[in-house]
């Protein structure tokens, strides 16, 4: 089906960790850098990026099935740091609290995709662009800033209230932009990301990231469908649109 | 003492209903076409908005006393329209409902006051620029984008559920940004809101409005306290702090 068949979305919402910003380099690069400062710089940082990251999807299970009260992004991703140092066989109390504070930001401190920045700015003149992504406020608004990404809004979990994939995590921020569930498209470089969006009404853009996991698959490839949208950049989806 | 002594906050939250915009000269505005159009040019467009906006203060405190679930100040503007309606003797329900809707949304197209854009602009270079107003998101980010306002974040009442002045409002703004309260200071330019801040323990800065209230004294004139930091324009603002 052409892509030009469906009805332009009023808004679109971003996942941002992998579809906005290249988490591995940026992780690997500040975790060389305090893995050094703890004489552990025998451990490859790349990989030790991948292991904090793939706590990720562990923790938001356990964390969906507790009755455990909302916490930010940032405490968990704080919980997944120190599981992932017990795991190199570092003790997590040994470092200076201070040091682990910095090390946990260094997920405020994430570099956009080379694209970003122009292909948001090209989509912002067209459409309200808002984040909908698992990062809490402080940390959206930290990584936004430093790069440079013109956000309408910094919605998403902390907003809801909930994690994505909860229906309720698209659901409600349609609900706060005023719009029904099909005039907003998510825009994200996973599928099952994109799959949940569609399951509870939104519309759905693929932004494929070849380099998101250093060139290997990504872990939903099996979960690929056709998206009413699907480009491989950021400017490349503003380009779709005539923007 | 020297606005000098106090110590930079680490951010500024805002308010923006005569703060930032111009609520008056805009709904008046407004207001005068709607009015020829249901055939009540008689009825003087200025004080048509302050009918409107005065019912505010009742509508709020209405609210806080009653268990009412959250809803956004959408919900309550039009109940306040509705309101002026009917004590012009007009009916609402004799008007168009898609024209209502529209009215009402006269206020996501409020005009800055001239110094706003690029007094917001200039503090942007030193400080994350955060709205805390009873705005809902929907109504601030119209607003943002037709005016060009370029807060780093929309936050205030409908992400902490709660309505200014709540102590709430304003420590869980501060929490959201991971800031303890003495470092984010309210712009505002009503003494009352920064009362409120002051007592929940942020720091305050006055904008002097002598115009919200086309000339009039604000209500809350009485209220003037010694605020950590004043000037007359958000430019004036931006000035002191050498940016």
């Amino acid at each position: 089906m052409s892509q030009s068949s469906f009805r332009k979305p009023a808004a679109l919402a971003f996942d941002v960790f992998g579809t906005v910003v290249d988490w591995r380099t940026s992780i690997a690069r500040e975790s060389a850098i305090f893995l050094q400062r703890i004489g552990r710089g025998d451990i490859e940082p790349a990989a030790f990026a991948d292991a904090w990251r793939f706590r990720y999807i562990d923790v938001m299970a356990a964390y969906r099935m507790s009755n455990r009260a909302y916490v930010t992004l940032d405490v968990l991703h704080r919980e997944m740091l120190e599981d992932t140092l017990r795991a190199h066989d570092i003790d997590p109390a040994s470092i200076d609290e201070a040091r682990l504070i910095d090390w946990n930001k260094a997920w405020h401190r994430l570099n956009p995709w080379p694209d970003a920045v122009e292909g948001l700015t090209r989509l912002k003149r067209g459409f309200p662009i808002v984040t909908l992504s698992n990062g809490n406020i402080a940390l959206m608004l930290e990584m936004a800033r430093r790069a440079g990404l013109p956000w309408d809004a910094i919605l998403g979990a902390e907003v809801t209230r909930v994690y994505k994939p909860d229906p309720q995590a698209y659901l409600g921020t349609a609900e706060i932009l005023g719009l029904p569930p099909e005039e907003l498209c998510l825009v994200a470089a996973h599928h099952s990301d994109l799959a949940a969006a569609r399951s509870a009404g939104l519309q759905t853009a693929y932004i494929s990231r070849p380099n998101e996991y250093g060139g290997r698959a990504a872990p939903d490839a099996s979960a690929a469908q056709a998206w009413e949208w699907s480009a491989d950049s950021l400017t490349g989806l503003a380009t779709l649109w005539g923007l």
